[in-house]
């Protein structure tokens, strides 16, 4: 059956419902969405485009995770602001075998992933492509005071993550089948990748700290991502540890990697790193974990020497920034 | 030469510039964007995608005219809202045969049409794709009493056109070489194929007389748009008369087909769409033209009975859209 773009849109628009948040005015079906924005805070925009066969292949996932999944990477962004999401829009590219009930589940993906975090889907635009290709962008709203960015740090600051890296790399290795994992190990690796959790809470509670220097998400990888967090604030990071999920373990084992090698590689975690006051960290940690009954992980130090370095075994060597980079030629 | 994303980012950053509006707090460079939204106004926001193969292929258009037209599509979203531009953000999908000097030249259309509006890029995503994808996300600004949607149309309401329709249509066949055009034609067709006009500056004179009703603008068709605009707006559409560019007349009749089917038909055009007060019109367009130095062009009426009707020499018949749809099958 052959539908028109309009049935498509008012298809997808009953799956999305109406907007939650009274701010907005004018969602769906117009030129453009239209909200009213909070006087007291400031507006924060990102935007993430997921591609198939470059993200994701329809093996390695289902409608519904893609959905998700670009869903999440969005709020992430918004997470590492410190903002509350507020709203977003998303543009498809759709090839000629994914048929409307596909965009469905894709879309019930994007729906339960956004109502979770209060993101009320606004608008967008449907075109044809050769392969699917997702791109959204995602408005939050953030008090002026709270707002962090990644170059806030300084030198002295501690360098934390707000969770275990590498599961995501676990999951998208097991789907691919390069590692078989079992029991929790797959199901917590299959989840960080298909189901991942913006840090939106975490996110929010950092930001309110005045000890929080600088933050950022950990989406391409901590090793490159560290390393521009670094290179924003004009400093250089020792990292020290580095928290490897049990997954991740299992996988790295498997390929005969070193875990710690394999966490640092390992995009699309979605954890939040920050930079906080040397002296404050100790208190500001005990505090997060009391608020969210888990830990938040010591990774390092900024320090006035540029460069990525970390300490293995007492020995300090240098490394260079091993994680996703869609422009660096494929190393399998 | 293989470049790091990076570094890729950082040579964009270079062409796209300071951010110029005042509000922008942060621009490229960190996880999103940050601003602070006037607080006498609501936001709008929008989203276009372009794809290769679909939207344009190489030959029909250069990369800054690609780059051009994509922001062209969301400043005119923008100016249909009476909204003023303020900032957007671009999500790029780069096949391995598009280069840094390629994608440079992408940004210096992108950043002309952006800067000819006040437009502030800033922000956006990277990611490799099977065929050059371009997904901009744009916001703006309008005061709550000049919003302007398209359901806001009521029977007895005259419907006007900001020019003459068309031109566009008549760029892509030129450009495909499915007619030929010659001086003048030819320029005023491949102009409004490949550098189309936003009306931004009508759009806001506009929406702030009271008269106006309704507004949208005219990217898929004035046959399908007019459809749309009637729809949201719970009545149907009487067309007495189109405006037809001089450009697209002549590409009619190359092809035999009716010059005004051709421009009902044509997409693209970026003119605005407006619903007024009957009695109000007459003064409304004089006013327009005197301000603009061109004509509104009255083009029909809204009226109660629902559907798309054409007066043809006096005889009504009701039509189909038959403007871009892009899950029709293809027609040629």
């Amino acid at each position: 059956m052959t539908l028109r773009e309009d049935d498509i849109v008012a298809h997808l628009e009953k799956i999305i419902g109406e907007p939650e948040n009274a701010s907005i005015k004018l969602g769906i079906g117009d030129d453009a969405a239209v909200w009213q924005p909070s006087r007291s805070h400031r507006s924060v925009v990102t935007t993430d485009m997921l591609v198939e066969d470059v993200h994701f292949t329809r093996e390695s996932m289902g409608f519904e995770d893609i959905g998700w999944r670009v869903t999440a990477a969005n709020l992430s962004d918004l997470a590492s602001m410190g903002a509350r999401p507020v709203l977003a829009t998303v543009a498809l590219g759709i090839p000629s075998d994914v048929d409307v009930e596909c965009l469905a589940r894709l879309y019930r993906g994007i729906s339960a992933c956004a109502r979770s975090a209060k993101l009320d889907i606004v608008g967008g635009d449907l075109s044809r492509a050769p392969v699917l290709t997702v791109a959204m962008s995602a408005v939050g709203e953030v008090r002026a005071s709270n707002c962090r960015t990644r170059s806030g740090g300084r030198a002295g600051n501690a360098v934390a993550v707000t969770g275990p890296l590498g599961a995501s790399r676990a999951g998208l290795d097991a789907a691919r089948g390069k590692v078989t994992l079992q029991g929790s190990d797959r199901d917590e690796a299959l989840q960080a990748h298909r189901r991942p959790q913006a840090r939106l809470r975490e996110g929010r509670w950092l930001a309110a700290s005045a000890n929080v220097r600088a933050m950022m998400d950990c989406s391409d990888g901590l090793s490159t991502d560290l390393a521009r967090l670094a290179e924003s604030s004009g400093v250089g990071v020792l990292i020290e540890d580095v928290p490897v999920a049990e997954s991740a373990r299992a996988a790295a084992l498997q390929l005969r990697e070193d875990a710690r090698d394999y966490a640092l590689a390992g995009g699309e975690d979605f954890e939040l790193i920050v930079a906080c006051e040397r002296r404050a960290f100790a208190h500001l940690a005990s505090r997060f974990e009391k608020h969210f009954k888990r830990p938040l992980y010591r990774v390092g130090s900024l320090r006035s020497e540029p460069g990525l370095v970390l300490a293995d075994k007492g020995v300090e060597r240098a490394i260079a920034p091993t994680g996703w980079d869609h422009f660096k030629p494929a190393t399998g």
